[in-house]
């Protein structure tokens, strides 16, 4: 306790002396604290941001639960390298270096040397998506370990590459129904686990809930995030658990995104309680799901901004504000290096 | 009506093309439509963003509504040439040219060459900042009409900078003081404009609030904008009013910042409603009294993050996020570009 409390009472009187009122700079006074304590140094610093773009398929788009086809999931896989999906402009109009990892994707990708990638790329030989978890379960617990540990190789890429906050993407048809199969098992309610988002008409959700309903009645996992994992996962989302567990203890933060990053970091979550102490919340999505998981793990999202598109398109926002926040605290001038006047008590503006 | 309809819904079919489900980015798209729609052209572009910080003194500090010393506006103002403020830093960060205005500071700012500026420094001679408005009139009809003026100057000022989005911001002692009882004397109620903030103690904010009340009951302007103004406006605030009248039809948009701000983009809405056609609000300010001006305005608040620093540092922050969503919209592929599969119908994810 001591240690802990001994670096934010550090970074609040850093923040304190800076030439504003006290507590001015409001969440981003907390994101500052947040990381000093992750980094255990004050001020914190972040000089390189680093995104994780975990692409991989779901058996149980067998089960017509996605509007979609499978393939887009391998095509948009092919747009991350080529530069043209959403989250290349948004990581790139924020200052994250975007890593597009292979986890699990049906099909077969074109050679690397066609792609002309503009961003890394990273495969693994994990498998081509996960089972049906209709028909029975989604993983083996061979193929569960071997995702969980090609997340925690990651980590120790993230921390070579010298990232002080890192940030997790999802692309996959069907994640949002791994990841709702996953929430319901955990004791989330189908109401809010499935949601309707927009254009899936009343008869689908109702044929989407009913699946993923019964689907977690015949596996019935235990409910650990091993036994959800395997009954009911898939190679990407399980990659980013990994990922979450291998961050921990290395000073970096990571930033998770919408409602598939969510649910494996609840995963994460379930197996160790002291993952939230590193994760924040990059925002809040569309998705009817979020909130209630976010609450559960006590994450509160930076912005909320009715976006749905994951890939990391609302981490690199929310996790850019982190790093703003970071920024503004080292360069700002304190009030004795500005010759301010400071106020005895404060007031709401200068 | 219709060439705006038919640059909205230009927009809207180069946002549906882009390889994402259709309405994803969520507000992000919103932003486009209005960008496209103050500049008429699809898509917008932003090149080029410029923040004017108004600096300015506020007589009514003499009845004791603030508990920082006057001199603050200046040293704020230095601190603001010298790159020591939060706003240098949240400038910076977020690509803005930062300009700072000297709108009728008290005292006298040391000499230009003393100072080795780190940003442009625009100096008015309007005067030694306001009346004290319990006392008498804030500012004359010709002060007024002066700092009007200097305010549409500023607007020329952006249009040949080549600023496509511009973004205000305040430093003044005792300006949530002349913004709360501008926004009184417009009919909004009391006990919402004046706020405790953080540290002001009870006794203090009934006075604050009596004070105020007693003002409005004195001055008792016409509700019109020029009338609020000249009973108990000041320069900075009348110049950021100037200024956003200034801007109308030159195809430029504009993030009005917290309270102080926002009651001179009232001001202007009083003036002439069609303001808000290009005005933006960057963020939810702590300050209570933001929300319902904003409301009245019908201008959503970009980003949430409790902060009440002022400067314009909720500002640069929201209109980083308008200016990412223009870049997102003009870098990525479209579905054909890339050979991405289509839905007929839309998901609530890929």
């Amino acid at each position: 306790m001591s240690e802990t409390s001994a670096i934010e009472k550090a970074m609040l009187h850093h923040l304190d002396n800076l030439t504003k009122p006290r507590g001015s700079l409001g969440k981003l006074e907390e994101f500052c604290v947040k990381m000093a304590k992750i980094q255990n140094q004050v001020p914190p610093r972040i000089d390189k941001k680093g995104i994780y773009v975990f692409a991989g398929d779901h058996g149980i788009t067998e089960e017509g639960v996605s509007l979609y086809p499978q393939e887009v999931t391998l095509q948009m896989t092919v747009n991350f390298l080529t530069g043209g999906a959403g989250i290349n402009a948004l990581a790139g109009g924020t200052g994250w270096e975007l890593t597009a990892v292979e986890a699990g994707v049906a099909g077969e990708l074109p050679p690397e040397e066609s792609l002309k990638s503009t961003c890394r790329f990273i495969r693994t030989a994990l498998g081509k998506g996960s089972r049906n978890f209709y028909k029975g379960p989604a993983l083996t617990a061979e193929e569960l370990q071997k995702a969980l540990e090609a997340g925690k190789d990651l980590a120790r890429d993230a921390r070579e590459r010298g990232y002080q906050l890192t940030a997790i993407g999802d692309m996959g048809i069907g994640n949002t129904s791994t990841a709702a199969a996953m929430l319901i098992a955990a004791g989330f309610s189908p109401e809010e686990m499935v949601d309707r988002g927009t254009g899936i008409d009343e008869k689908m959700l109702n044929h989407k809930r009913k699946v993923l309903e019964e689907a977690v009645a015949l596996r019935k996992p235990a409910k650990t995030g091993e036994a959800i994992m395997e009954q009911l996962g898939s190679f990407d989302l399980a990659m980013m658990t990994g990922f979450i567990l291998g961050l921990k203890g290395q000073g970096i933060g990571c930033v998770v995104d919408g409602f598939p990053v969510t649910s494996a970091a609840y995963m994460a979550f379930l197996i160790d309680r002291s993952v939230t102490d590193y994760l924040f919340a990059g925002h809040l999505s569309k998705v009817v799901g979020h909130k209630p998981v976010l609450d559960a793990m006590g994450l509160e999202p930076i912005v909320s901004l009715d976006m749905r598109l994951g890939e990391g398109t609302g981490a690199v926002i929310g996790g850019f504000i982190i790093d703003l926040a970071v920024q503004t605290a080292r360069k700002m001038a304190s009030f004795a290096e500005a010759g301010v006047s400071t106020s005895e008590q404060e007031e709401e503006n200068y």
